[in-house]
């Protein structure tokens, strides 16, 4: 038997988005050696690539072969060890996840908290920080997938400096779609995963490690824990040694060297212009239909938009309406979110205005069904200024 | 850019293996969302398909987001404690990682060792096992990838029996090429890896644990020191409720699907009988090329067959002629067997008399020309006997 076709359903969650055919087209392509000379040039080309979109110099940028999480556990496996203090905001279920991974590390673990759907606040993180002497490295959420919350950089950056300790930042629904710019903004280690603003398979999660970062993982007193993570294999394998760690994931990478090459395509300034654009569209259209969305402007993720339901309108059955009778895939709230809010997810191919419009349509069509009066007209007359703007 | 299409390297080193073309068109085919009810389905064929493969009831049956050595990482990191008294058979590469992996998850590792290109001896793990009481775990390598030994299992599952611990099996080269018979010998956790006799794109290591096995985890006193491979999530993942923990690589998931219900098409008794012609072929072959095998005839896996490099020939300069002037690629020796021998892969949809022949052609080339020589004739006509038998 084939694999039935699967339904072309619009991927509008909060991940993986949408792929584009010659990616798929690549992820199809004859599966050479893990140590052929012509996989290794395309392994070198997508840590190029991987370069550009991370916007840094650091040699140590790579694909870890696993999923976005895998990305999170090989930065804190590796930079973590036992005993370590680390400081971890928590504002949604990545946070909240990195302390778990961080602790299972060994690493005595401070939280700083902030409510669902806003961002750590860096006075309080800066207050922590002075009240624990020693910290070794702060976790944070870039791009909060459960919330849509955009955590501003720039202050904790300053905090690291003053205080010597490394910023782990987590950008998996960030990198390719709203600048992370490691370079600039001096981040020491980040990760993220294929299937968000990359719009690749899920299955990678590229990587990168600064300098200092490198600094700490060579004073180590003890191994890795993982041998699967661990970064002095891994470098070997990816750096001009190739030494064998693993078998690389061979289609995956050619998968996601396509999906790279499309973002150096469009440039990665238009592409940030139009994750913000179509994001902005769509919050204007949502709005026009009585959907008010979660997180205030300032720190709402042009990649990921968290709705609230309108009242007396049930979760589950708009949302497999949507995908049964309209090929489009949402999702749920999560934690304190569930049945309460939807997320939106607009990353990488799936930012489009034609999207947008057909969400806006979709979801306005249940809604008057179930009762919750909206008016498409409004909503996409709504959404014009801002694409006649553009144009 | 588009990716470049990859030369037609015919895969017979000791993995990847050659991927069929339907693998490639299910691996290229739409993305669909990880919690999708299609994709859930898919999911579900996936774990039945890998029971028919490992011969097993066992519920807890299913992929790791990983390549092979993930398998072994997350096998381990669930299974063992700190503290734990483990035994493991050392004959190769990926023993010797075993001992690497469990002491990361803080074992008290005691290793019984064999030659490389020889089994490990029941014996001598009885000897060990008797020597030091209350051992929780054994690993083993059935197939030593590095060496090409098969190792017996009945004699090693009856000491385990006999001290009450748990065997764990290393079946990255043998699954879907020769009998693991998970139930019928009673093995406790077996991993696989996707790119050997599987004949499906490196990343995913197919894993299953059996009650014994399960029993173990859920009396663990600690966390798993792993969150991305820790089994209570990916239990309640790969079940009946679907609880979010990563985001399953889709496509690899489409890929290993389609290797699977290609076996099954097969048949798993005539894959196995395929698997033996085609490497008693190649052996035959080669000893009329007067290239001798390293592994005796009983322990030589029909998978992965390593030989010797005959005299003054250069381990390099054929592998990169074959490679280069006629796209094949073999491997070269890890360890002790670098420079010093071959290892040559006919696993999965790579066991065909055709790459025998083809192998066999391009090989006695080179020898020729680099001074050893030998006739292909006498070689394919020592072929003959076995295919016609066969017919």
């Amino acid at each position: 038997m084939q694999l039935e076709k699967p339904a072309e359903v619009l991927l509008l969650g909060p991940g993986p988005s949408p792929v584009h055919k010659r990616v798929l087209e690549a992820m199809g392509q004859h599966t050479l050696g893990h140590l052929d000379p012509d996989f290794l040039s395309i392994m070198n080309s997508t840590m190029e690539l991987l370069r550009y979109v991370f916007e840094t110099k650091n040699q140590i940028t790579f694909p870890v072969s696993g999923t976005g999480s895998a990305g999170m556990e090989a930065a804190l496996v590796n930079m973590v060890e036992p005993g370590d203090k680390v400081v971890i905001g928590v504002n949604g279920v990545f946070g909240r996840r990195m302390v778990d991974v961080a602790s299972r590390c060994g690493a005595e673990v401070v939280e700083v908290e902030a409510e669902w759907g806003h961002p750590v606040d860096a006075d309080e993180l800066g207050k922590t920080l002075a009240a624990h002497t020693g910290v070794k490295l702060v976790g944070i959420v870039h791009a909060e997938t459960s919330t849509g919350v955009q955590q501003p950089l720039e202050p904790v950056v300053e905090l690291m400096r003053e205080h010597d300790a490394l910023l782990l930042v987590d950008a998996v629904t960030s990198l390719g779609g709203l600048p992370v710019a490691v370079d600039r903004r001096d981040l020491d280690i980040v990760y993220s995963g294929n299937q968000k603003c990359l719009s690749a398979p899920p299955g990678l999660a590229p990587i990168t490690f600064g300098e200092r970062a490198m600094q700490k993982f060579q004073q180590r007193k003890g191994k890795v824990q993982s041998w699967y993570f661990d970064l002095s294999f891994l470098t070997r394998y990816w750096g001009a040694e190739r030494f064998y760690h693993h078998t690389a994931p061979i289609n995956m990478i050619y998968g996601l060297f396509q999906a790279l090459e499309m973002i150096k395509e469009e440039g990665l300034e238009e592409r940030f212009a139009r994750h913000c654009l179509n994001s902005g569209a769509l919050v204007a259209g949502l709005k026009a239909l009585g959907v008010e969305p979660v997180v205030e402007d300032q720190y709402r993720l042009p990649s990921l938009i968290t709705i609230w339901i309108p009242d007396k309108i049930d979760d589950t059955e708009v949302r497999s309406r949507l995908r049964r009778e309209h090929l489009i895939e949402i999702g749920g709230g999560l934690g304190p979110f569930k049945g309460k809010a939807w997320r939106i997810g607009l990353m990488g191919n799936g930012s489009q205005r034609e999207n947008v419009e057909k969400l806006l349509r979709a979801l306005s069509d249940i809604l008057n069904q179930l009762g919750h009066r909206c008016s498409i007209k409004e909503a996409l007359s709504e959404t014009m200024p801002l694409y006649q703007q553009h144009e």
